[in-house]
């Protein structure tokens, strides 16, 4: 079946890791239709890859299968993990990979039985091959072993916004050097915004783009996935603010900032 | 249709964003087959990446759509761009990332009316998901709306040789540090070189091939894609002649040097 | 034909040429599918390479036709090289790339006829594009021109481990910085592991998997691929051993140490 698969990893391009996981899948489904998301996701930073995932993971038709592997724990007593999420899904570990695609959304998730994928594993080291990938062509052949899996209740362990303090934790500094926030403007429905303040930076404005502001000067924006970001019109914020503070300060609905 | 589109930008290989692209792509034409050309381009360098594209533009099968993304200017005045060449198509941003293409070829140029192809766009940050990838769909299913574009005279803005006092500007420096200036074979028919110059390297000389001169030293070449290279055998110009001057002296035709 | 095609390469991905190799290949195989490996092999860096392509060569269905190209020696004597290898295809450079995948297997091995493939061939300066490119296509459409590939015996290049002092040499450091040693576990078949010796590191030990030892401390294993692996349980071997040794010590069968 011609089903899409995405691979989103930090397993780098100087190796082959990539290419054998892709390999398995093929060898089990040879239709599947592989699209590299990045493999260059920054080593073991599991909230980079969360924000990574958030903003293709919907972008793709329903029935694409999304596999995602950042995975400081691998070997450790983590789980494998599988979410079907507005009819796309997710493969990967059970980390915190998947927090920021779960927001706004109903959604199942799965623990994954690791010997029942694979009893005879031997390799305690590449669980990109020798469980998700074979857990995603299963998927993308239409196919749910009800023995591979176990229903469990997800755990988000992405930090979010402190409503008491107004604290937002950092997610990452993108390419471009834009800081992105873990804060969805779904979230601030009904609410204003009286101040935000990074480091010696404070506005009481979100702008609608990067032009709205002098060339080189930072600016608040909600990003083209709708997440809070700070950025530096035709520059790099992740400069501009060097060094990178990990939280945002916000002020809302008060009446005295 | 299973039509051909490649994807060249500098969104990095770190980032959900080309994967954004690509899924916003598959939902609308589910059967269009992707090609990664590489998402490393230096940010913002459109040289570089003019210079990238003409590498690869006419050696993909006719019809296919070549999207190509560095874009400085996202979000300022600067226009979509389609250029339909030699029976492929230029989706990507009018600032002269496509001019290298168009040398010695006919070709047809389209501003994208950005209101047309995307009337309710919030957004202002991420032309290629929400511009570019729809256009390129379009183009991919065989539909080209007339109502989206709007025929327009293109101006190429990559400085060229300057034929009076022979100074060619560099494009770039490549993967393994080879010097790419901006002058194909094709502009010299007829022509005699009579001396280049680069720094305090002069030769009268443009060699066939690398090992044409001892290992570590350098040489003019025509490359694989018809331009002006300076190299070093089993080296890297960038290095060898570091710091990079942004020019090299040509003298043709003339009587004297 | 639908058959796969991957591609392996050093030419990393700010320029276009891998994307002018895919090209080529899709103007001879439009049908052809092409899976990136990953285009940033250090560059000229054969044993990464080697090493790389055994970690996905078998992985693919037979019939695959991989391309590997890192290629210090283009321009030079050295010889294209065509492996059919337990129902796979190995296209690239004959200069030691293709040793790993040979260890313990049945192929035949075939001189590529660079005139044949290419008789007007200009350009000395990409054989991917030029020569395996088209070679490969063709072995994607089931066509095996003989008159292209003359047979010969394949001489593997990569130094492997030395009997009589127990020295395996180091391949490469990963992404990850695991140190890969040129020592399958196939070749200790029936033999005693007594010491391993790298730089002050003295084990007896080949363990399960990384969290066998202490955060931060290193360890052996037999990694996802069979090779001898030095890594630091969830750390860099490379930082942690920094400056690289290109030798471990292995003491087997021994009485006395």
């Amino acid at each position: 079946m011609k089903t899409i698969i995405t691979l989103m990893t930090d397993f780098g391009s100087e190796d082959g890791y990539a290419g054998a996981l892709k390999g398995r899948i093929l060898s089990i489904n040879p239709e599947a239709r592989l699209h590299d998301i990045g493999h260059e996701i920054p080593p073991f930073n599991i909230a980079h890859g969360a924000y990574a995932l958030r903003t293709y993971f919907f972008e793709y038709p329903e029935k694409t299968v999304h596999i995602a592997v950042v995975d400081p724990g691998v070997g450790s007593n983590r789980d494998g993990l599988v979410i079907r999420c507005d009819g796309r899904w997710f493969v990967g570990p059970d980390n915190g990979l998947a927090d920021l695609i779960l927001y706004d959304r109903t959604y199942e998730a799965f623990k994954i039985r690791t010997k029942a994928v694979s009893p005879h594993l031997v390799s305690q080291t590449f669980h990109g091959r020798d469980i998700f990938a074979p857990v995603a062509a299963a998927l993308s052949l239409g196919q749910f072993h009800r023995d591979w899996f176990e229903p469990f209740t997800y755990k988000p362990r992405q930090a979010r916004i402190d409503l008491g303090t107004g604290r937002i934790p950092l997610l990452c500094a993108d390419h471009f050097g834009n800081l992105i926030f873990n804060l969805h403007h779904s979230e601030l429905v009904g609410k204003k915004i009286l101040k935000l303040s990074y480091k010696n930076f404070s506005t009481t404005l979100i702008c609608p783009y990067f032009s709205a502001v002098e060339q080189g000067q930072p600016l608040f924006l909600w990003n083209s996935a709708g997440f809070l970001e700070l950025a530096v019109n035709q520059g790099s914020a992740a400069d501009y603010f060097n060094p990178v503070e990990s939280e945002v300060l916000l002020s809302t609905e008060c009446d005295e900032v």
